[in-house]
């Protein structure tokens, strides 16, 4: 979240501030991405930009694409999805417009601007970027596994989608409420959007993965922690491949597991049980290892979004003391959210 | 290494028999592909053409572009590979003669016969293919970890090129011999050419590495074995996630660990010992069993070239008593290897 340094030079880099693009979209659950730039990034948004018909607001101001680049903006950000990940040609002639007013364009959707001729050619024209967060950084290197300096953590996870990001957001912010040199380290396109850089580890080619994870997290000082976003689960029959590069490449200091209780099994995959905490936390201090020997658990992370605050609470409570380390939900935050945090940053 | 068949559709699919290419090559340890080709899919190869100069020779028939076309060929394969896997100016008149005479090219170089204006306007002009087999296909699926029909071997490793292709290539041999319907399955380039079809595991975007996996060993007959090379090893700092990916993707009933006597650090990983074959065991029993609760170890290879056969044989026998299954090297042969065979075989 600080601004983009030399030592993320070599990852995917954003020009910031934005502008918020929500498109005619009349479904709420399509506009995650300008969501989460909107909660983790507020100071990175200049306002939103909608379409005659669009029901759906992040509740910023309402800017064209001129006033956006007046009030400092430097790209339009696609903030929603649509069915199947398109960018519909009734959005084409606003999307040229931001780039006639001097925005870059960037999307995360799986058709890419740059598949585009009539935005290619108006980008080219206007010597503007489009710029897809899904695609990789070229030439990324084979993985070393070398040591490097400074700390690192990596939030896990017991299945996809259940709040590695989020986490990972949260400790961010609590260390640098501590006054502790930190940078999030994004690995997933909202994330990267919300950073402002990062690698789309999920893009990579899988002989590189390790190799992107060390580019992603490079050299620091001795005291400055990177906080990087992790993906997957270790025992996702789909993902894992990104999940166990990610941890060799990051060679954690230290991990969170995320994990949500009452989800019995994986998302998508029918017939595969939602590995259980201990398993996550067990396979990942036995495969980080190998890049990093002192890696240890610093507690766990539950998405508890579905519960009551007291049956939440309850449940934290006793699988604490069950685990033995700190349990806390970081949207809920309180003293249990500190004791993980001051968890984390415990040497042992 | 059966004639590619419709299960393999999804996967690539190789134009044959070859004609292996050494071009103008005096250094023997460039032309590994044509010898792989020579030692196991020798049927498959219709004569060399050398261009003059060339001093490495894989002692099959020196034939003409047409000449290999009358046998029969129906692609080039450029079996050497140059310093920084080029391909020089001087092998071009050739290999647009192969095309002229009715010759797919075939190349698992890093550098890409598709990137070559003057073979790209020449195959076009031809209806000829250019095949480079370090490119995965397209719009490979996610993994789901459905279970397949039919029977599969993994062969797995403490660490990359010591012998998980030969390994696989001779238990495929062996299962033939013995009668067992069975098919090899290459996820490299140089199994690729030999198999004539394959998917270049360590070249798919990580998302899809489990997927991936999962096309290259489709549903079979119950009784059907499909024999999968491996890839890295589950503990290489650069290359797991190609391990895991191939390991969840493939849902092993039996695997194979691969290992090097002596060996000890891992190939260019300075500060990496390779791991111990009872750690690899472990880990790949208890992570395969994600996708196949079933999965065991049938036993161990060794590759024991640098040993003398006195050596070799009494390290495998006590390591063998030490492990509890058959240890054998398989270019060695003999009773060792029929009882690691007879162990992969064998019904628990």
């Amino acid at each position: 979240m600080n601004a983009p340094t030399d030592r993320m030079a070599s990852a995917l880099l954003l020009p910031q501030p934005y502008v918020l693009f929500l498109g005619d979209t009349t479904v709420r659950g399509y506009a995650k991405t300008a969501f989460g730039l909107r909660d983790w990034a507020p100071e990175k948004c200049v306002g939103e930009l909608r379409l005659p018909g669009a029901t759906v607001t992040a509740g910023l101001d309402a800017v064209t694409a001129a006033e956006a680049r007046a009030r400092g903006a430097r790209a339009l950000v696609i903030g929603v999805a649509n069915q199947g990940g398109v960018i519909p040609a009734s959005w084409r002639v606003s999307l040229i417009e931001a780039l006639e007013a001097g925005l870059d364009l960037i999307a995360g959707m799986h058709m890419r601007l740059s598949d585009i001729p009539e935005l290619v050619e108006a980008a080219r024209r206007l010597g503007r970027q489009l710029i897809d967060v899904r695609v990789p950084p070229r030439q990324i290197p084979v993985g070393t596994g070398r040591k490097r300096s400074g700390k690192r953590l990596l939030t896990v996870g017991t299945d996809c989608a259940l709040g590695k990001k989020y986490t990972a957001l949260a400790l961010f912010r609590a260390f640098e409420r501590r006054g502790i040199a930190a940078d999030f380290r994004a690995s997933g396109q909202t994330g990267i959007m919300i950073a402002g850089g990062g690698i789309p580890m999920d893009a990579v080619v899988s002989d590189f993965e390790a190799g992107a994870a060390e580019l992603l997290s490079p050299d620091a000082d001795a005291d400055h922690w990177d906080i990087i976003e992790g993906q997957g689960a270790l025992t996702h029959p789909a993902y894992a491949a990104v999940s166990l590069g990610l941890l060799h490449g990051s060679q954690p200091d230290v991990f969170v597991v995320c994990h949500e209780p009452g989800r019995t099994e994986m998302l998508g995959m029918p017939g595969f049980p939602v590995t259980s905490v201990e398993e996550i936390t067990e396979l990942t201090t036995r495969l980080g290892r190998r890049t990093n020997p002192a890696i240890r658990c610093g507690g766990y992370a539950f998405n508890t979004a579905a519960m009551t605050d007291d049956a939440a609470a309850e449940l934290m409570a006793k699988e604490s003391r069950r685990l033995g380390l700190p349990v806390a939900d970081p949207m809920r935050g309180g003293p249990a959210f500190e004791a993980l945090v001051a968890s984390c940053l415990s040497a042992d």
